[in-house]
């Protein structure tokens, strides 16, 4: 159960926009008169200042539900249908998305050299790159429970933080400032402490395999979110539909072998959408969502924003779920996110100083 | 025990110094050489930088191994002796070590305007005010814990840093950065985090009065400390020993008050030094000596350094506690230590970008 709740969140960690073509044919002025928070710079910094923060939003409150709708069908009883199938229909319904935004641009811009389907082997030979990662991952994660248990595990999660810094340092060679690390150390203490409960002293009784493989999956996680900013960045002018329709293919491609070598008996004797309830088209659409969300991040933001707009959704669904399941905060929480909104202070003053 | 904990803690915040003089004496050249870490400045600046450093250090290591002589005394059993005869003894000692550095100045600088022990009213009659805000706050004590247990106390005390950096702020008008006010909220919760045990969320069903309490002992603790700063540092020129001896003549005033009022019976039925041991001997010499060191934090460095060495002085004592006494440390204690790490680190960087 609980690993079935790891592996839906990072699906879709890969992942297009149909309503990309609306931000851009918003009108310029609309974009002025409502951004006298923007730091300054033409009219077209504060239309990218403002794609980036509705990104940015939209990525946190997804990613927020998502996590809600975990708990809401947990409540409701065991997960009856195949994980692989749904995972299929995410990377099914996302490719969708970006034909439909394509079919749209094309009819108002016409096809051009940026937003045309058929691309080169050059371009598209690194597109399975990610999703190649994200499988490496999902197997180890199999192994990693002989190790450490669920809670353990989202503990350790957290070191994905401190990976994706690191790897976005060296890979995409961007500079954090002094306070922008600082920043990041403290979004890592302060995740963790919010998830802290009575229990999560195990996880330093760890033994160094499990250590180890926490660090390479965490390695993995971090390669894959950093890799894909690098193939979408790669072409600034290149429409994002067409660049999330290709990383998507090989999303449906790796999933449907997934179907075929782990689910293809049930698949065959109770059919495709056996157990599917309403909720699961809810996380399905949700997830979907939330992977054209991340797509969105990659291109107009980065991965640090990515980092901080999921950790913001961990504590948002914290505080929702107290009005929602009746959930306590502990003072742990408290503190956790006290560090967590310091540190997201401490790096857009960095920014500024950088 | 927990409260007598607390209380000898609290008791040594108002505080004088036998070897400033060796300070004082010591050659520039030797300053000058050792201090290339130093930021910056004439060989002056260098020797203020290395005073304020090592009484520092001496704040640290004391307070640290008071907390230690805490343990140390609990497992050796209950204290027995009378702790009001304790805390006179403690200002009595720190009287005596002012008069024997005096008398050592005198003997080599000659009697002067700024070294000489008579004083005005003027200039005295501040001086008993610290020990009056603490012997309010002591009595406050009493009540609070009808409202909080001792480790839910211990949690809530955090809130001195707080207040300590509002009143700095406010009394001596001085200015923290942005960086260094987010530094000293992560101090807090840090701190607070590395306390945090199983038990901890009863604190947040603590009491409306209970936090009031709460908020006026840390403001009260704060007022003190601040207010010895301000008393210490509006004459720069004036002999730290000479404003020490004044402040513990009336810490030595109040507790004989409090030897009276508390202990009086059984003073006189079983004597003044009845239960003492090898380890209240040491305890009361820690005291003593800590009390000189905050004296001289106050007079070279300020309330925020204070703050800062006892905070990693509580970290210390939990990892010496590990080897001396077989204490495990909490992910929760490796959390808030990053924490705490990272305050410090944005504290003098900063400092440097004020």
């Amino acid at each position: 159960m609980e690993y079935r709740k790891i592996k839906d969140q990072d699906k879709d960690e890969d992942s297009v926009v149909d309503d990309v073509e609306s931000l851009r044919g918003k009108p310029l002025s609309t974009a002025v008169i409502d951004t006298a928070v923007s730091l300054g710079g033409g009219p077209i910094d504060r239309t990218k200042w403002k794609r980036k923060s509705m990104v940015t939003l939209a990525l946190t409150v997804l990613t927020s539900s998502q996590a809600i709708l975990i708990v809401w069908s947990k409540r409701a009883g065991r997960y009856e249908y195949s994980v692989t199938t749904a995972n299929f229909l995410v990377e099914s319904l996302k490719c969708a998305f970006s034909l439909v935004a394509l079919g749209r641009i094309w009819n108002n811009e016409g096809v051009t050299e940026d937003n045309r389907l058929s691309t080169t082997v050059e371009e598209v030979i690194v597109y399975p790159i990610p999703a190649a990662l994200y499988l490496v991952k999902n197997l180890l994660q199999y192994y990693i429970f002989a190790y450490v248990d669920a809670p353990g595990y989202q503990i350790l999660k957290n070191l994905n933080i401190i990976s994706t810094g690191v790897l976005y340092r060296i890979i995409l060679k961007k500079k954090l400032s002094q306070i922008q690390w600082a920043a990041f150390i403290l979004l890592c203490a302060g995740c963790t402490t919010a998830q802290l409960n009575s229990n999560s002293d195990h996880v330093l009784q760890t033994p160094l395999q499990g250590w180890m493989m926490a660090i390479v999956m965490a390695l993995l996680s971090g390669f894959a979110g950093v890799y894909t900013e690098a193939i979408i960045k790669k072409r600034p002018s290149r429409n994002i539909n067409v660049q999330n329709f290709w990383l998507y293919i090989f999303g449906m491609i790796f999933n449907a072998a997934a179907i075929l070598v782990q689910d293809f008996d049930a698949v065959m004797n109770k059919g495709f959408f056996h157990g599917y309830s309403f909720i699961t088209v809810l996380m399905i659409l949700n997830h979907a969502m939330s992977g054209i969300a991340v797509s969105m991040v990659m291109k107009y933001a980065d991965n640090i924003v990515k980092v901080y707009s999921t950790s913001v959704a961990m504590l948002l669904t914290a505080i929702v779920s107290v009005f929602l399941f009746g959930f306590h905060l502990s003072l742990a929480f408290f503190l956790g996110s006290t560090v967590v909104s310091v540190s997201i202070y401490l790096h857009s003053i960095g920014k500024l100083q950088r």
